[in-house]
């Protein structure tokens, strides 16, 4: 799967993952007025007018880019009827030939992380039946646990060929409360990064790892550290755009080849209709506004890659 | 919440919470075979043969516990359907007037983590009408992110009145690949466990505070410590019984009052008919086999606690 991430990098020149992280209100009224009218304003309502909503920025981005991260909290908000929406999510995303990264950050004891590798990257035995319960290609990780709380979904994933990322700096302005803490010489994210490059050494795909990494656009300086410290592992950069991230930001989150990032924006491509720079779209064409704004962030990146 | 919580022990005089954490081998094959012959060897069976095998253990063990601890990564394994018997579970639960701890361990950045309170433990909002998702009493919450990771769930548990527990110190072997390395003059698990000090006081019950944390039975020299360091705090404690936890491990974790910890238990109670020591109960009578483990756990910590 990271192979065919990196195909999908290649083909697309964008690497871009498009963060499809709902609200109530990112979405436009004339969606939620029909779900509404459908389901009422209910569970089923939200989750019908988040799939709506879903369904036609995808439709109007897919060709532009490798892949897509939902993130499940947006879904789970919404009870069962929005973790439907998480599914058709997943499936319609996958029927477009986009590779989906369930932003889950899930880690447990080691049976329980077993649990849930089975439940998003892989198969769950049911008599003499395989099953699959939310199936995407690739799952973001805690790794608070150690080791025995990742490995589970190491084992899933090279059952399955699939990834993850493993959160090592996360975007948000407290991740150093506990993160930054120096534990000798090291912060902890180092030796959480370290621990990644070990885990990626061991389970390679054709030139980057199926594991990879998440650290924040918003700590650039942290990304170039990082960048040396897990040479064979992809990258997975939240916080570009709404969160402060820039496309200089971005750079040092590369490898020479190129490749080895792809940088997440979520409200700034879904929501754009809702900015100014993109408020002549309007409510009604909000699908268009949003590829306009994946371009924006296409060529943004593009223009800070060749001045590195 | 924490009071009705408090409340509960005291009336069971039980300081104990089950893990309600099914997998399909545990199941008896009476109810596999009913639950498929209905829905098949499908996600939708699996998920209405858990239903049926925590309402019958539910059922056998209600009077004499305070609290449930559905692990939901137990549930996800069988996606939409098994988050339905998830949340069959909860419903349930509650009208039995049990506390249901959600062990979700969620924990993302602000706006994110606000999802994941609202869903577990609050409400959405849905045009003009309020719903509620999972609905648990308390729900446990990852610190990797930092504080704004958390605060979102003590907002939404200020307005509800509910309750969480952060993990401090988790109950697998290698939880201290990260969780003990030495920053200063602590460990990581310290410097957590004054952070959920401080989030504790500022959040009080009548005599426990609504923030928790999770410090596993299988360290019961850091449950000692930590004890000390979160006087307020009620701690969860996971890892007695099939992870290796013992009674007399567990006196460290309570207060001079008799209170201030709850241990879970959860195979060593839900699949109790599978062991030796319960074996003459037969696969038919496993819920029978269940209280008898729960009154043998209750007594078990009774007597540590006697000696302590």
């Amino acid at each position: 799967m990271i192979n065919r991430l990196v195909a999908n990098i290649k083909k697309t020149q964008a690497p871009i993952v498009v963060g499809l992280d709902p609200t109530m209100k990112m979405i436009p009224e004339q969606i939620k007025k029909k779900a509404f009218s459908e389901y009422g304003e209910t569970l089923e309502g939200a989750g019908e007018a988040v799939w709506q909503f879903n369904k036609a920025i995808v439709d109007a981005v897919y060709d532009l880019i490798p892949a897509v991260k939902p993130q499940i909290a947006m879904y789970e908000q919404f009870g069962i009827p929005g973790l439907v929406a998480y599914k058709r999510t997943i499936d319609y995303c996958k029927e477009k030939g986009l590779a989906v990264i369930g932003d889950i950050k899930r880690g447990d004891i080691g049976s329980t992380s077993e649990a849930y590798a089975v439940g998003h990257l892989g198969s769950v035995q049911i008599g003499n039946t395989t099953c699959k319960g939310f199936d995407e290609d690739f799952a973001t990780v805690n790794p608070y646990l150690g080791s025995d709380g990742v490995n589970p979904f190491i084992k899933v994933c090279k059952e399955e060929k699939k990834g993850i990322f493993v959160l090592v700096k996360t975007s948000n302005p407290s991740s150093g409360e506990f993160q930054d803490q120096i534990i000798g010489e090291k912060t902890l994210y180092q030796l959480v990064g370290e621990k990644v490059a070990q885990w990626a050494d061991d389970f390679m795909g054709d030139s980057y790892s199926y594991v990879g990494a998440v650290v924040g656009a918003t700590y650039p300086e942290i990304g170039k550290v990082m960048r040396k410290v897990m040479p064979k592992s992809y990258i997975l950069v939240p916080g570009y755009g709404a969160q402060g991230g820039k496309g200089k930001d971005l750079v040092h989150f590369f490898n020479e080849d190129g490749l080895g990032a792809i940088v997440n924006s979520s409200r700034g491509i879904i929501a754009a209709y809702q900015q100014e720079a993109y408020a002549s779209f309007g409510e009604t064409n909000f699908a268009d506004a949003s590829r306009q704004a994946v371009l924006d962030m296409k060529d943004d990146i593009a223009q800070a890659l060749l001045t590195k």
